[in-house]
């Protein structure tokens, strides 16, 4: 489709200017109320996202696993849109296009592109299509930078932000390995100064090692060494200088391939845009930049992906947290590297699928996970029914170790306060993004250094001090992100533990210490009075102490107030002084 | 110098030949005993390891911080040399240099090499050179795997083997970077086919290029992105393709100042043996190729190194392990990745040091590292001297959690077995390193595949079971390398301990538990009467329990048999059935 630039000219950020643009995209699906989703392609990715091209062929699509009917973005529910992207080579204009001016390919007088121009050129598009709001804007790698772009460019323009293994800007490394790769194809005398469209030169040998180089940074050294190894082909090598290994001839074949459909120019022109790419550049404090966007965001970063590692997905996450975004983050376990968001992934398809829906329709309701006996789930119900009612009826409340979500549903549900979940386990990141409570994925251990402090009114930290290497700082780090918390453990000293250990010798296994010695997933054991004395020690006000006692004798023992005795668990109120 | 061929030819491992081979090499330090040290240089170095020329100018060597008097590898200690390696450009005979049947360069006729040809070109040169056996051999990268095939190729040769950063072969994506690497110059057509020697034409843009990529891959991500992060240069980038990003510049110089060093076929040449080097091909089992040496090893991975990752120098560790060697294995932790080998590591340098002489001469003995007070120390020393007294007259033991070294130093001097440590501190390693223990870094809980069904007499856990994630396997895992095992720990139900939490509430903390809940190391607590359930339930025969305390009280309750009651710590005999 022709944008349609009112008799005007597109103005790119970089100063240039251009008189007409190509757009080539395809949709899916069918437009109902909101529904609307936004797929941002990779690299060299182009339109044809999944299903049959408009001729009615059969073309394999770059994000089939994904796309499709039932599927995570699901065609039947959505109205899915994708475009070829403004610089590219798969029938949006791009430097291989004919200038209008000249009649000739621009080549290297293409104007300068950015990250905002793409997405200006793709709302442009969604603008004619009759669409003033998306649902969801989705996509990985450069297409994650897109999605941050989109919110960025367009605050109130979409619902639900999905980015993918992406980044607020490129490493060093990341850099280089670009630098690297134009640096191939300039130096290609078949570039033949950017000019060689409709030539007999094309820097084929600079593009195809290009692409040889790159396909190695898009895949893990665990993935490459399980997919290749040492293996050797029984072919003799070309030349002494070639080797037998299989890991070769399968860089020589998508280095040919590569060359066969895109354009040098396209290349050159794209990564560098991705390399000034910098969603957070000249802002002050960063977070700022996504203050007025009015999106959800699904952030994920692939495990084994060392291009764009997860760590900085997470810094992504972590300055949306500081903007006041709800923000679900979750590092997925993954073993091929950055190409994984391309291939299935039960976590990411889940993920997807219920980030966009609430529920995944394609997977049963998980079974729940609570484990024990009957008296340690009862224990662990009365734990948390105390803590629901020590909350406030309205605050923005944090769940330190947050497991599935039941004291963040149960309290979101009663009330409509923003409730925020940290926890270490995929699974639970998982359970929690079903249910809609965002959860941001991390080891309380390592801190909790992208909540600002005082970001919340109070922090709960239940069943979890136990099971933490650091207590200590974990306590600390509670009361700077909120002055009050909440703090449950199982209670050492109960009356049967102590009996357990004095009369047999026994470390004590009891509902609320549900494990023996070996199995046991607490690091730490600890009393109520040892609680109150190392708050004590640390300036640490507790406001209140609450006893949860299972069976007859340890109500009796808590009702006439021996807390430390007859408290199986025990949950505590703490100020920050 | 000219290698002595007696008037025959050099008869290289892939059928190829030399009439003439012609040897850089340097030296420093004089000849005493044997105290004969070979440095292996890397891909792109020479012989020029330190100090001034031969002509008296000072030129950097490339491991100035390693070798030099007082340095780790002791210039006034040690006589040191060091060639460039067969195939080089750097005054060994290599494919610029010229072919005595044609009169001109060899080129791409020179004869295909390999690490075997390399070493066996610098036997020669130290044969000629008087020297019949070598104290030690080091090298780092390359020259890690040039120190295996030493100890490969001549396994009486030398005393001790130092393996920094290297690997047993290359793995698949340390390959396909050197194919890329490769590519680049052989698709430059100044490469001409390999005949560029003496002609105008030099494939300088490829080597340049495979120059810069080589230069990514020898820094870890984390030291580009603080070397450079995304600070950009003042000056205007050359053309609309390049940036300003530092992380640019700082390359193209890399490149260009490569070219100007470095010959394009050396390059080409020596990755390729390089690529094809495989210290374990076709011998099964693999550890059989170093069963004939009689060296003692060090191996040493780089935490940040990816290109030759820890876990490459951990494989070859194991296999010496299985090999039956004495073998130290450590993982340094450094920011720097591959490169990091070269520059100033105190770690590497203490290491380098320790393993040469037995002991570090610029620094001096560490201060004793046992924590606690008194009683504490006190009942780790008569725990030791317990398990002294439990140990055989002769045989294989391995310490599990051996800290410092003083359980297997004080067994070492009484006995002349074999003892082996493993613990997963570097300080440690370093200490035992110093006592001449071998130890091999490692986390317990990674369980103890690398050595072999029965490959031990006695295993000793001693204080470790209670400060490990998963008893139950390590338990499981030491009775499997040895038939025999002593355990000690900490004893939960001492009298003592019983009645802290029984009658004040709270988690003891005593002479044998000596931290509070929420420092503790210990991830576990248990009981004499635990500890004994549990070798019950799982078939383990304990052959004897004994009961240390602390005090008269405990000393009586002891001596009277209760031992659960009086033993502050236990030391427990356990027996595979």
């Amino acid at each position: 489709m022709k944008l349609d630039l009112h008799g005007g000219l597109l103005a790119l950020e970089k100063g240039g200017t251009l008189r007409e643009v190509q757009v080539a995209y395809e949709t899916w699906g069918e437009r109902r109320g909101n529904n609307v989703v936004y797929v941002c392609h990779a690299l060299t990715g182009d339109s044809h996202v999944t299903g049959r091209l408009a001729d009615g062929s059969q073309v394999e699509g770059w994000w089939e696993n994904y796309v499709g009917p039932g599927k995570p973005i699901d065609t039947d529910r959505y109205f899915i849109v994708c475009s070829n992207i403004l610089g590219g080579c798969m029938g949006t204009t791009g430097p291989a296009s004919t200038d209008p001016e000249t009649g000739r390919a621009y080549g290297v007088d293409f104007p300068e592109i950015t990250l905002r121009d793409i997405t200006e050129v793709q709302r442009r598009l969604l603008t004619q299509l009759g669409v003033d709001h998306a649902y969801a804007v989705v996509g990985g790698s450069l297409g994650a930078m897109n999605t941050l772009q989109w919110a960025v460019s367009h605050p109130g323009f979409v619902d639900k932000v999905i980015c993918i293994a992406g980044t607020k800007s490129l490493s060093a490394m990341n850099l280089a390995f670009d630098v690297v790769g134009r640096e191939m194809i300039l130096r290609d005398p078949g570039w033949s100064g950017g000019h060689y469209h409709g030539t007999e030169r094309r820097p084929d040998n600079g593009l195809a090692v290009a692409r040889m180089l790159a396909h190695i940074t898009y895949l893990s050294e665990k993935a490459m060494e399980r997919k290749f190894g040492r293996e050797e082909k029984t072919v003799a090598p070309a030349t002494i200088f070639h080797t037998a290994f299989q890991v070769e001839s399968y860089l020589h074949h998508q280095g040919s391939k590569f060359v066969d459909r895109f354009d040098a120019n396209s290349y050159l022109y794209i990564t560098k845009a991705m390399d000034e790419f910098d969603i957070t550049a000249g802002i002050r404090p960063p977070h700022r930049v996504f203050e007025p966007s009015t999106a959800d965001f699904l952030v994920v970063g692939l495990s084994s992906d060392w291009l764009f590692p997860p760590d900085e997905s997470r810094e992504i996450a972590e300055i949306l947290l500081r903007a006041g975004k709800n923000v679900t983050f979750c590092e997925i376990d993954c073993e091929h590297g950055h190409d994984a968001f391309l291939m299935e992934n039960p976590h990411l398809m889940a993920l997807l699928s219920t980030f966009l829906e609430g529920h995944d329709s394609r997977h049963p309701e998980p079974v729940a996970t609570v484990s024990g006996d009957a008296a340690s789930r009862a224990l662990a119900a009365r734990t948390e029914a105390v803590i629901q009612t020590l909350l406030p009826a309205q605050g923005r409340i944090i769940d330190l170790g947050c497991g599935t979500g039941d004291l963040l549903h149960t309290y979101s549900e009663a009330s409509d306060s923003d409730a925020q979940g940290i926890d270490i386990d995929v699974a639970n990141v998982l359970e929690c993004n079903r249910r809609q409570i965002p959860v941001f994925q991390t080891d309380l251990d390592e801190g909790l250094s992208m909540i600002p402090d005082d970001f919340y009114d109070v922090a709960v930290l239940s069943s979890t001090l136990q099971q933490v290497v650091r207590p200590h700082a974990v306590v600390r780090e509670m009361l700077r992100v909120a002055k009050r918390g909440i703090v449950s453990f199982p209670n050492m000293a109960h009356w049967h533990n102590r009996l357990q250990l004095f009369l047999f010798g026994r470390v004590p296994v009891s509902p609320a210490l549900a494990h023996t010695w070996y199995d046991t997933p607490n690091l730490h054991f600890l009393s109520l009075s040892d609680f109150t004395a190392f708050c004590r020690s640390e300036g640490i006000r507790v406001k209140a102490a609450h006893a949860l006692g299972y069976g007859l004798i340890s109500s009796i023992l808590t009702a006439i107030g021996l807390k430390n005795i007859g408290g199986d668990v025990v949950v505590v109120e703490i100020e920050r002084p």
